[in-house]
């Protein structure tokens, strides 16, 4: 609710809400926020208005509060037939005008509606491990929802016991809600021991934690895997024959980084280190620090990978601090109290935030293990877009 | 080639090369760029290595000219069988140490192939038309590699007399270096006037500069547009019909306002706007400075697009400013002495890059003017890396 409306100095309309808080709206901002249908596209939601077109120093020629408690402003526009009529609900100018408050500067929250993100650790994530089950996943908009708000919040989700005898099915996972993102790598990719691998994913090796293509110029967000097959061969302990699966979440080891050692986390958000890997000729490259920030210093992209990482180019003062700082996030990755850990079964769909949680597999004996992934990237901003649509 | 190599203090082996240039290379950086076989994985190319296994304090045991020229060093490792030697060209050393040289803090460059970019405003364009024939662009990798240059250089090309029949040819020309990218418009989509039009591209009316899907995360960096059919109909001034195509270099006119409006240029190099839209239900919203910088304060990305952007979120003493510092940007941009005119014939492939080059279209009279182009996006950093390859 509006208590006040009034023309203030400076271009701007002071606007007092019931709540006592206060706030101004420079005219510029409001002339060019006209949502009545000269301005705006009725069928598409585009705006049809050309903010270039306005007069900077436009001034309402009347503003009032309507008796609908609605913000009115007449503007005295160059043509008659284009004399424009604003109207601004009172929850609307609230919600935008945050900004506009007197001693705050809050941006409007895209994200508002969501559960804030939990970092965890292997006991936090042991008590609430974020799986569901197929048929639930498949219920509708709730098992779907429920899904996204897991890798929302803990940036990994299981689903369990879907059907493998369509080695494609992650895709079919994906177009529930977007569309599957295609790399270098093609549509979806295997995961699986082979004789003559190209690529280290492809034989028994233990892979270490790790982010995956860091070296493109922006890494897939959202990366599912789904277990075609993990057979244990022969005689003798299974935990020996190896191939678990990892997962660590990164944020959270940053979070200690910043909170522990701050120059060590001052140093990795602030170098950039190459990626880069030469494929089918081609060579990828690109610059990343391991902790990258958003502009508010909030945690953003977590960017590593040792087998991908090229020479560190960095004044040489940096070197030796570099290499210190990024032993002390390393060995906290590598920490067993931070590692989620589980064979991965036949029927499993784990899908994980790229650039948060870092993945990896202890090393196994292809003679003992036949093991396969299918896996597949995609947009993560296509699943938050879906989830947001439906809370 | 190297004239000497001796241990120097804090870490480091000091080099001098033949042209008398000096550089430090600290120890752990040479024994972390290890190319020996125990190293780097052969067949791959991935680093086997694992950078956080070092002795951060680790020193040669032997450090030497070879008589090859090359810098051999051999390490102290813990166990015999793990023994390494370290052999560094004197070009390797030369290339990555740019950034330890004495004075200088040069990254190495992963572009340093290919020619500069050309900034471009009517008069220049016009002089030097990227364009190139169908039959030329298919001539093998020749003509492959002028096309993807011209992106480079100019962030625009125009392949001329590709066949009409197949309407998603502009997949194919794709596939000749990549792979088309999907968003939620699909692997391809249609600019055609349409009576019930989703999207205002799909009307007869004018659009402004702009560049596409600003609130994605990423915006897509190559742009395809394959006109297919563009007639005009019935009597009178072809001119008056309009539809015509326009395009200007974005990265030109930042240019042209950090050097006669820096104040302006540093107002929309660091105000985040908001870009959003609604589309089936889902909303996309992202944050984008108009003009984006990279870390050295290079051009990087244009995000413009007055159908798309949001209210501006910022500190009160930054609206008025903003607003006239996008007036000055905007008004350059609609200079017609910045723009590229021309009226796509059947045939054309426009290809263009979104994060630097502004596309528009003149408003045409749907009655008067038959219209149909097919268009589609890439990851550019896929173009370029086929491009790198082919240098």
């Amino acid at each position: 609710m509006l208590d006040s409306a009034v023309v203030a100095p400076h271009h701007a309309a002071k606007i007092v809400f019931n709540d006592h808080s206060v706030a101004e709206f420079k005219f510029i901002w409001l002339r060019d926020s006209c949502k009545c249908q000269l301005c705006v596209h009725e069928a598409t939601g585009q705006r049809l208005l050309d903010s270039n077109s306005l007069d900077l120093n436009i001034r309402p020629k009347e503003l009032y509060i309507n008796d609908r408690g609605q913000l009115e402003i007449i503007w005295p526009d160059a043509s008659q037939q284009e004399k424009h009529r604003s109207i601004f609900d009172a929850s609307w100018l609230y919600r935008y005008g945050q900004c506009f408050m007197e001693n705050t500067y809050e941006q409007q929250d895209v994200e508002r509606n969501r559960p804030p993100k939990e970092l965890w650790d292997r006991e936090k994530i042991k008590k609430q491990f974020p799986k569901l089950s197929y048929t639930e996943f498949q219920s509708g908009d709730a098992g779907l929802r429920k899904w996204l708000e897991y890798i929302h919040i803990f940036g990994i989700a299981v689903i369990q016991g879907v059907p493998t005898q369509n080695q494609e099915e992650v895709r079919e996972i994906v177009n529930r809600f977007a569309y599957v993102k295609q790399t270098a790598y093609g549509l979806t990719f295997d995961v699986l021991a082979e004789p003559k691998a190209a690529h280290l994913a492809n034989t028994g090796r233990y892979l270490e934690h790790h982010t995956d293509l860091n070296y493109r110029e922006k890494a897939p967000g959202l990366q599912l895997l789904h277990c075609l097959k993990s057979e244990v061969l022969g005689e003798g302990d299974e935990e020996a024959a190896g191939g678990k699966s990892f997962f660590v979440d990164g944020f959270h080891v940053a979070q200690w980084l910043e909170d522990h050692e701050p120059a060590a986390f001052h140093i990795l958000t602030s170098t950039p280190l190459r990626f880069q890997i030469k494929m089918d000729g081609k060579r990828y490259s690109q610059l990343w620090p391991v902790i990258a920030l958003d502009s508010h210093g909030d945690l953003a992209e977590i960017h590593y990978n040792n087998r991908t990482s090229g020479p560190l180019q960095a004044p040489n003062n940096v070197v030796i601090p570099f290499y210190h700082a990024l032993k002390k996030f390393v060995d906290k990755l590598r920490d067993p109290a931070s590692e989620l850990v589980f064979a991965m079964s036949p029927g499993d769909v784990v899908a994980f935030d790229n650039r948060r949680v870092l993945h990896g597999r202890t090393a196994f004996n292809p003679r003992r293990i036949a093991r396969h992934l299918k896996g597949c990237y995609v947009d993560i901003d296509e699943a938050y877009s879906k989830y947001d649509s439906l809370l």
